[in-house]
């Protein structure tokens, strides 16, 4: 028996260790962007430090910085070898809505072929699975022959605020052949895909205010602006009737797809009402004119209402004309645009548009760019590879719509390609409830990253 | 001294007796919209009963209904005079948002000349100058001359839905020669007023469905249709640049304003910036283009959004696509309009203009008709008379904008007039926070009341 298959037996015995790891990890309500949750963030590095430690890494750190701590691990006994920063995040989003959830969010737990929980996708099962690979990798296969960089952060969720700074500050220390970013997922359990296109954001709220305080509408209905009402017309026009966004200058740009790429894109397997359900059954798609589905969730840029609330939302009514309003509003961002610059179009439509009626006041929340990678590089080749063993069938190379400013910021700052790779699902639902991680696609990714590591040696 | 004269010196030495039955009565939190506050509901009725029950009436009771308890009260010592039948409500408005609140809503606190808390405007300071009148004349006048029956419900801020029911069963019981509605102002300290005009209202919850979960917007941002971005956009279209209402039909049945009514009302004391402070000093006005302030407020109908929520509004920032959205929206009404054909005129929009894309659901909380009063009866003679005598000058004649749905059901199935008297101020902002009572006006009020039974018999 190969060394190799006898490390893959090996982990297939320690599945059900394995599967407590990322339950117990789950259940650390690491929510960044809650300041009560400071100390599970701790909690949760601490976690990941006591697992490398495990992993007779040369060094393990957990840094302090302006927020969550940082998880630095160094593993470097293969000179002449190709050297991997691992990039993840320990953070995770807030559980609201927690009504919709069917089990507590942080209490992780196995139904059927999931396990359900709070930021188990999202992404402490791509973690822990990629431990799980080096654990087998060091305990019953020829041990780990790359050498690693661990750069494990608590603040994805929230922008990353701290890590640009840290990467900036420690640009030698963080020297890698290429960086591995397992925050990614695949298709479908039996479609490998690895993506080569992330979007941008740009995430702001927008305060609308009229009256100092909420009026009477019997008294005062007919002669106030009510800022309910502007802020829905404001909102109303930053789409066109063909779903395109109005800031002046949005699509300025945006690099139309080729023809090329529209053709490769179009063979990638897509069945609608699968993605309906996947959606959560929306009453029926809605998007740009004059793009399929993968187009407009890979290759266009969007502007989404991400919450709304203004005057009275309790049970019953109340007849008040409402003294402010307010709303998130983000953007994905595709190509060259630029995230602030985006945010300079969005002043300038308020400028043209806002009445003189009320006062409006937008802020920035946090931001990060597009960024499109190479796909002929010997790592993709090897993680490539790596799936096509495990999964039977060579991956799809894909356009994703969601946004990992890291991959953006470590081509721009150390100039180092990233790899991404991890085992989501489309319909795990992350960032909403009842996110879940797929157990048996768990147990292939930790397979996957065992050759992985394995092919870029061999 | 005439008895009129030692009454009104009886009544102000009382001053501080009625202000701490002032403070008593608004110190209990009877919310009506609120299940919880059910007990509060009750222990203001009962407060009231003990009040009638030592002003000698003949007969006082707490009747039950489907909802909070009626207190009915009669005084019939007075053969061959006139009858009143006074309307008044002991419930209030819920006193969100708490946090705008300087002193706390429910613990009464006297600043300066006010004093403010949750109802004390709406319409507690009334009932209890009205109390204090009947007291004064009882105790130091030539005591109560005419006769009087009180209808005192507990759920008018929420529609009054167990009142009608009430009225249809006691029609004989209820006989009078005209209702004095207290629940009423002037409209400043040195300008008495009374109503001849009210609008109606319709209350409405609009509910817009899109996925059936929040979902995350990197994954289907740009394939769903956002419904925080439909209910803005149907929101949007139902005004049209004018400051119009959009709804099919929704003006067919508002009665132009003649060039008479126009004159008499433009010679209406105004001052747009203190208006303008009166209505907490929004930037600028806004309402229907081509009419006055006064007449938007008094004569034209409006369509207010009082309340909008959807997807996360909590601090910092979530990147989710809602799976829902919510929209209180309600119409003050005037001249022949009907809530029941507004609320299918909103209805007809809705189907009009709601995309496939989503889904919707429109629910009536509550309503109440307009209505408009005769201005030469000998009630209403009474009523100026007295404010006239009180205040130095002659009510002003005007239309209220808000809505006192008992006025339309009196008028509709008693057949009688109502005369509006109370002493609420345009800046008491009764509904939001800080509401107030003007003390003076209060100490006027009681005075005019005396007066008002006075020359009703005169």
């Amino acid at each position: 028996m190969s060394n190799m298959q006898s490390t893959i037996d090996y982990a297939r015995t320690k599945h059900m260790d394995y599967l407590n790891d990322l339950i117990d990890f789950t259940s650390i309500p690491s929510i960044s962007t809650l300041p009560k949750n400071k100390n599970d963030l701790r909690r949760a590095a601490e976690w990941l430090s006591d697992k490398l430690c495990n992993l007779d890494m040369d060094k393990v750190e957990v840094i302090s910085t302006g927020g969550n701590p940082i998880v630095y691990g160094e593993y470097l006994k293969n000179q002449g070898e190709p050297t991997v920063l691992i990039y993840g995040h320990y953070d995770v989003q807030p559980a609201d809505p927690i009504d919709e959830w069917k089990t507590p969010p942080f209490e992780p737990t196995v139904l059927a072929e999931n396990v359900y929980g709070r930021g188990v996708s999202d992404m402490k099962a791509q973690m822990v699975a990629l431990l799980a690979a080096l654990d087998a990798l060091q305990n019953y296969g020829g041990g780990v022959l790359v050498n690693l960089k661990f750069l494990l952060e608590g603040e994805e969720e929230i922008g990353s605020p701290h890590l640009k700074d840290f990467i900036l500050a420690n640009k030698k220390r963080l020297s890698c052949d290429f960086s591995l970013n397992h925050d990614a997922g695949i298709l479908a359990p039996d479609l490998p895909s690895i993506v080569y296109s992330l979007r941008g954001m740009a995430y702001f709220e927008l305060w609308v205010y009229g009256p100092q305080s909420d009026l009477h509408s019997g008294f005062f209905g007919g002669v106030i602006h009510n800022p309910a009402q502007v802020i829905s017309d404001l909102i109303s026009g930053m789409h066109d009737s063909s779903g395109r966004v109005t800031l002046p200058g949005f699509y300025d740009k945006v690099i139309p797809l080729s023809n090329d790429e529209r053709e490769t894109l179009a063979r990638i397997p897509y069945d609608e009402e699968t993605h309906r359900k996947q959606a959560v059954s929306p009453p029926a798609f809605y998007g740009e004119v004059g793009y399929t589905n993968i187009e407009r969730i890979g290759a266009r840029p969007t502007l989404e209402i991400n919450g709304l609330l203004s005057g009275f939302t309790g049970m019953g009514s109340k007849t008040v004309i409402p003294s402010k309003a307010m709303a998130k509003i983000s953007m994905r961002l595709v190509a060259d645009q630029d995230p602030l610059e985006v945010g300079q179009q969005l002043k300038a439509y308020l400028e043209q548009n806002a009445p003189s009626t009320i006062q409006w006041e937008l802020n920035l929340h946090h931001y990060g760019y597009p960024v499109t990678m190479k796909r002929e590089t010997p790592y993709i080749h090897a993680a490539a590879g790596a799936m096509k063993t495990v999964f039977g069938v060579y991956p799809v190379f894909r356009r994703d719509g969601a946004t990992v400013p890291v991959v953006s910021l470590l081509k721009k700052e150390l100039g180092v390609e990233t790899v991404m790779m991890g085992f989501q699902l489309p319909d795990d639902g992350i960032h909403g409830p009842n996110e879940k991680q797929h157990l048996p696609t768990f147990y292939r990714g930790i397979e996957s990253y065992i050759h992985l590591f394995n092919n870029l040696v061999a």
